[in-house]
């Protein structure tokens, strides 16, 4: 199950990942750890520390589901400006979990901060004092489900007994695996760049969906940089670049009440102050983080539950970016078109169908359809020499690219899906055989 | 495949409806006929033609898609107080096949118009001149293909000869066998009511989803009544009816874009004159209408593709009829809901989800959630007594009803919908195979 990875990166990217995994290290500010609280019974690793020994600036966004869950309520509500800690843990979801789900976190970050400062104390010339609201969380895994706190709190001293001041690939590894729930793969990605004539890290690790009674397609995406930007410019950065990549994927549109992605700022490498959001100086950073962003988004759909098949859906000359967006959603939610691509089928018809049912305008006269290279519809008609042989032949590959052109405008958006498999079905209807 | 409709009737119409199929007679002003024009190159019937004698008022609301087929393009732009005749066919859907497919209608309504002429001058006492104007149609099947208006319009003497004064249920059941495309079963249904004194019939004949390369989920719905209503007050009672009805079922939440349902008014019974749409006279009728749509409705979902279970939400409370369609929606075109239904697995996570990704308001501390008469969720919680044995022997029923209470109001919306199972995929997949 699951796609390949280097075949949907661009070519260019291929050359520069010709392995699957990119070579995470060390970030300075930032140490990992991570052990097993045995919440699956199988001791693996299921809660991963992380931790900024002089505290992180840092942006979060959040599901947008109307039912939070109990970590994603204690996150919003902390008021601060420095996060010395990350704790993820997986199997408990935290959510539906009511007060006892919230105090857990509570007693959670109390503890950690107890912990943190007194090794602060030890370690540091200059000890800080971490309080509970300088902790934050990522939970993923059951709902409803009482959270384990116990189980969590008596593994906190061997987490932080666990840090070392370097990092290196294998802990990375050993994050990116910690925090799976059914993802079959680790989603790590990473990009360098420039701020000034400083170079700068950008590290990401994420997790995708995985829906095992009666868990949720939870995201988690967690970036950090040794850069030294401040959170309300970190908090524009990240909005306006998860647009394009976590927010531009889909696998059955369905959404968690957990999803959360973070950015870290540790500010260990110096560079000249960045004082807003437009500074010239922060656009490489700004499409370093984009390409961090949308690498491990789609390395999420390409872990997608039985996806065989990665899809990109690109909506041109559209009349504004909501409507391109629409369209694109609505070709790429639609089970119709999913099931289609499934089978290796060019069924452009359910493209219009899903184009249509969209309530996005489109000037049909004008309407393009594309698979690949292969004009299917141009000018709102089937295009002359549409082969349905040579279509179908392309519709065997692993990398599917549809191109609308709906000729009404000048924006466009790009959306990535999977296909829908007899896979999914068993994931998701068949767990108890 | 398909679900026994008999399983998903409330028990008082099951007493009245033992058998599966009503019986559908003679309707006075009405009259059928069906022939094949070997459009699907093995003889079935594949065109069927509704033909009003004296004419019949009429309303229709067509598919809120933005691309139209040809042949709703046509009706739309039809400017007539009477209908003489409806023509139906399979095969071609009529959809993007342009300027050809609007001038196939305008050719056939011309046939139609002229042959029935000729019919009206040799039967009538007082024959009335039929207008293009006065012929609508309504078309399903494949997209994109030139529209075979030959082969349709050299069976038009052939249909018109087979036409009877007195109708009767072979007749009807011929006609929604031969509207049918991937349907696995005709859809008929009745209701008799009086407006006043009299006694006034409505009959109706559905077809539901069928998407075999490059269909779509095509829905078309036709109700005849020997009633006298103008046309003013028929469109206002279909659009009253229709939104908890064929508006509240969705199969994959996929929209074709020659959805149509119409009613068709002969006057044939005499009553006292209804002048306006809230005439009390009309609340038997207007109940019975209701009856007769949400009747079809729920035979196109318990038919729809690899269809195991029929599913009805009720959301109760809510603070918009909008807000809580919005919700009874996104569980019905949820996959992950729907495999989990088809799975037999009491997963309330995912309806938890599911109304937490609505966008609707919910007072989440008074939300319930039920599985037929089990409580599994109250005030926010999961139930004191919740038990997932009991919970998933209800699974096992084919008729699964969810009732979801959000507490925030006092408006309620029910959807209807099925499973998504391995079948689905395969019909819609593996069409190849």
């Amino acid at each position: 199950m699951g796609i390949n990875i280097s075949n949907f990166l661009s070519s260019k990217s291929k050359k520069r990942r010709m392995i699957d995994f990119q070579d995470l290290d060390h970030l300075d500010g930032l140490s990992i750890s991570a052990v097993s609280a045995n919440l699956y019974k199988d001791n693996r690793d299921d809660l991963v520390m992380f931790y900024f020994r002089d505290g992180a600036n840092f942006a979060s966004v959040y599901t947008k589901s109307k039912i939070l869950s109990e970590n994603i309520k204690w996150n919003i509500d902390q008021k601060t400006n420095k996060i010395f800690s990350l704790l993820v843990n997986t199997r408990n979801a935290n959510s539906f979990t009511g007060i006892q789900g919230y105090k857990s976190m509570q007693t959670l970050a109390e503890t950690i901060a107890i912990n943190l400062t007194d090794k602060q104390n030890k370690d540091e010339d200059n000890p800080k004092i971490i309080k509970s609201r300088n902790i934050i969380f990522g939970c993923t895994g059951t709902i409803g489900e009482t959270f384990p706190t116990e189980k969590i709190k008596s593994k906190i001293p061997d987490l932080i007994k666990n840090i070392k001041y370097t990092q290196n690939k294998l802990i990375w590894m050993k994050a990116a695996l910690g925090i799976m729930t059914t993802d079959t793969r680790p989603k790590m990605a990473m990009e360098e760049c420039n701020i000034g004539q400083s170079s700068i890290k950008i590290y990401g690790i994420a997790k995708g969906s995985g829906m095992i009674h009666p868990d949720m397609a939870t995201t988690l995406g967690y970036i950090f940089t040794d850069a030294d930007i401040p959170n309300e410019i970190l908090k524009k950065l990240l909005k306006k670049n998860i647009e394009n990549t976590f927010n531009a994927i889909s696998c059955d549109g369905d959404t968690s009440t957990n999803d959360m992605v973070s950015i870290f700022s540790t500010g260990k490498v110096k560079h000249s102050k960045i004082k807003s959001f437009t500074d010239q100086k922060l656009k490489y950073f700004d499409q370093s983080l984009n390409k961090v962003l949308l690498n491990l988004a789609k390395r999420v759909v390409a872990d997608g539950e039985g996806a065989s098949k990665f899809i990109t859906i690109a909506v041109q000359d559209s009349k504004s970016e909501s409507d391109a967006k629409k369209i694109a959603f609505s070709i790429a939610n639609s089970p119709l078109v999913k099931t289609a691509i499934y089978g290796e089928d060019p069924n452009w018809g359910r493209i219009i169908m899903a184009i249509g049912k969209s309530e996005a305008d489109i000037n049909i006269d004008k309407l393009s359809i594309k698979f690949g290279d292969i004009q299917v519809v141009q000018k709102g008609k089937i295009h002359n020499s549409y082969n349905e042989t040579e279509t179908s032949n392309y519709m065997k590959n692993s990398n599917i690219e549809i191109s609308v052109n709906v000729g009404c405008g000048k924006k466009n958006f790009t959306a990535y899906t999977m296909d829908l498999s007899k896979k999914y079905i068993e994931i998701n209807a068949d767990y108890r055989s």
